[in-house]
């Protein structure tokens, strides 16, 4: 039995300022003009940036491993070394205009949390786990969440490797040029449990002012692309009444998708944010609008009745009208549910620190949803400036900053359990 | 006292045959794969075309002038060359995917009346002329309408000769190389009244079985650009209530677009044909929705009660939603009504030849939009098929291509005089 003193883990803080330090000095890198970020994955700029934190993680004690797609993996042993590691995690690279905290912060506060334990000299029982996700923005290479993906066998090893950016260089040639091939194989590699710490990417916080927002799951999202076809004709000589005009058919099914969000509360959501119109000139009654559906919800079964609703809408403004509608599926990504012990390990976590918050979903996609198919997982989000993100002016607070660090560092020594305390 | 016989006036027709096989000649200069015709102003084919047709002119007697934009004059002598001619014309360029009948077929109608009164020795108490104007369409310089605008002073001869096409070559020196830089000034030449035979260009007379369209004056048009603002957000984590959707905005404008020509019968005409959404992507809700505006209607006080009633929705949709909605004029092209004689005129000569006729108004500019401002001035429609123009597609019945042509025929004889007749 180990007689070791362990310190009084409901009081143990991390420290907020080394924190929002170590977020200032990774967003040096790729830094823009206008105080954001753009770090491409897998460019010398990334690399730099895996650089720099694999560096503090060694200095933190951690041992590193990379596996073949490029995911890095720090680990702070615990001790029984048997168990699964409690891991963090989430992306350093950015958008081309991104910010300094989507994806990063997660990474950086699992780091912070390895600090804080070091510097009170706290043992866990299982090993804790720190892991930054390859590509996870997706904007240089194609699919997003990339390094995720391939652990979690959304997708092959080969294919992320053959995905090119637009001046056709590889996955693979650029992962081996900047040394992040590692040895093990994605995927092969136990997960006790799994938590990401993000900001919002919304407004939903910021709205009701609360600090943290206990994370249910992520939307499940349908896309489509629906056609309009009608005729086009000279705005001048043809009569209203004698017009095939697609705009008009297209943008009352544009207010259909939005009516079908609320007809789906209280999670649903429709968005158009694409329109292209056939031949686009001032004074031909378009012939043909091509428009992007997109549509999310808390669960799939909601998705389904969705997709159900909105075919049929269009399927009655097609009769009522007599131009024809096509709506042809791009992608579907299923729901996905939290880990109820996780999810709880966050709530109770901000109860204890006495920090506002609330459920949340997640709108948007991120490496803990890949997670979440292998391993118990939960998501602890932080407010974001007017909801703004993959935008060089997103910001956060630093007491949000520091109080999801805190809420990250409870939920994991819950779930790693610390001997004595 | 004359005392030469004229022949029976009223049983006078034109050689439809001749006509077409005319039509057809000068339709391959510059014929397309597709049937059509590619014949754009001042280019070496539209310098072909007008030799063909003055070629014709001087071979039926006509004399021939030109002025500083090019426009062409061919004269057939009146009993009384005092009197201001009747005159009657179009023009020969093309859109790029034109058709064989836009505007080639008012001009030679022009010449297969006189080819008409020539073969029956008719002698006029006034002249008779037939014109081409330059570059009506403007599709390789702007404005359209640039020979009969500079003619009717609508802007300058400076103003049209400065123009360059996508190459920057200038109207001045593309009129010049192809030898229509002619003596006269343009606008100094005497007009008595003025005819325009034309296909509809749009769907009405097909769809109401007539042959002729007694066009009682052009609509006046408003064209205007639309900015709905809103704020752009990732579709994903932005909850329905909290969004402000620029596209959603816009698309209830562009519904009220429509429903603004409704509100204003029988000729108000409302389209939205062009739209730019930014930033155009997927996943993004919409932050800013730019879209043009066409209204058109009979009489400048209609399109005035267009312009308030589009505007007043605007601001009470801006007011409900929060979302700034801007409206620019870009242009506005005032009402033309023809002259009721010149209107009467056409239809005494529908009637007298027993062809089925409607009053119609052009929702699309002409030539004669211009010479209206100058002298008593009439248009005669045909169908087109399926109102289709500006298309290589487009096509007309050889049996409306000559009864518009008789109809041509018999209103200028009205007005010119036929001595004895």
């Amino acid at each position: 039995m180990d007689t070791k003193t362990q310190p009084n883990i409901s009081a143990l803080r991390i420290d907020g300022q080394r924190l929002w330090n170590s977020l200032m000095e990774l967003a040096r890198i790729g830094a823009t003009d206008k105080g954001g970020v753009c770090r491409l994955a897998l460019t010398e700029l990334d690399k730099q940036g895996r650089d720099l934190v694999t560096r503090w993680a060694r200095e933190a004690g951690m041992n590193v491993t990379v596996d073949k797609i490029g995911n890095a993996f720090m680990r702070r042993s615990g001790r029984n070394n048997a168990l699964p590691p409690v891991m963090t995690g989430s992306h350093i690279d950015t958008q081309p205009t991104g910010g300094k905290f989507d994806g990063n912060y997660g990474v950086l506060a699992g780091l912070e949390v390895v600090r804080t334990l070091n510097e009170r000299g706290i043992e866990t029982e299982a090993p804790i786990e720190v892991a930054f996700w390859t590509n996870e923005e997706g904007s240089r290479f194609v699919p997003v969440m990339m390094g995720s993906g391939v652990f979690a066998k959304a997708f092959t090893l080969e294919h992320a490797y053959a995905a090119t950016d637009a001046e056709g260089k590889s996955v693979k040639d650029e992962l081996a040029r900047i040394g992040y091939i590692g040895p093990e194989e994605p995927g092969d590699h136990p997960i006790g449990s799994y938590f990401e710490t993000h900001i919002e990417q919304g407004p939903v916080l910021e709205d009701h002012d609360k600090t943290i927002g206990v994370v249910t799951g992520v939307l499940g999202i349908r896309w489509y692309d629906c056609t309009v076809t009608g005729m086009e004709a000279h705005a001048g000589p043809t009569p209203m009444a004698l017009r095939k005009d697609a705009l008009q058919v297209a943008s009352r099914l544009m207010q259909e998708v939005v009516a079908c969000a609320h007809r789906h509360p209280p999670h649903g959501r429709g968005t158009v944010g694409m329109v292209q119109v056939h031949p686009n000139s001032r004074n031909v009654i378009p012939g043909r609008v091509k428009f992007s559906i997109d549509l999310r919800n808390a669960s799939d079964a909601l998705c389904e009745a969705m997709d159900a609703d909105i075919r049929g809408v269009a399927a009655r403004l097609s009769a009522e009208t007599g131009l024809p509608i096509v709506i042809e599926p791009v992608s579907a990504y299923p729901a996905q549910p939290f880990d109820a012990g996780c999810v709880d390990a966050v709530a109770r976590a901000a109860q204890a620190l006495g920090y506002s918050a609330m459920p949340a979903v997640s709108g948007a996609g991120h490496d803990a949803v890949y997670m979440a198919r292998l391993a118990p997982a939960g998501m602890i989000f932080i407010p974001c400036k007017d909801g703004i993100s993959h935008n060089e002016i997103e910001d956060a607070k630093p007491e949000h900053i520091e109080a999801g660090c805190n809420v990250l560092l409870h939920a994991m020594l819950e779930r790693a359990g610390v001997p004595g305390a």
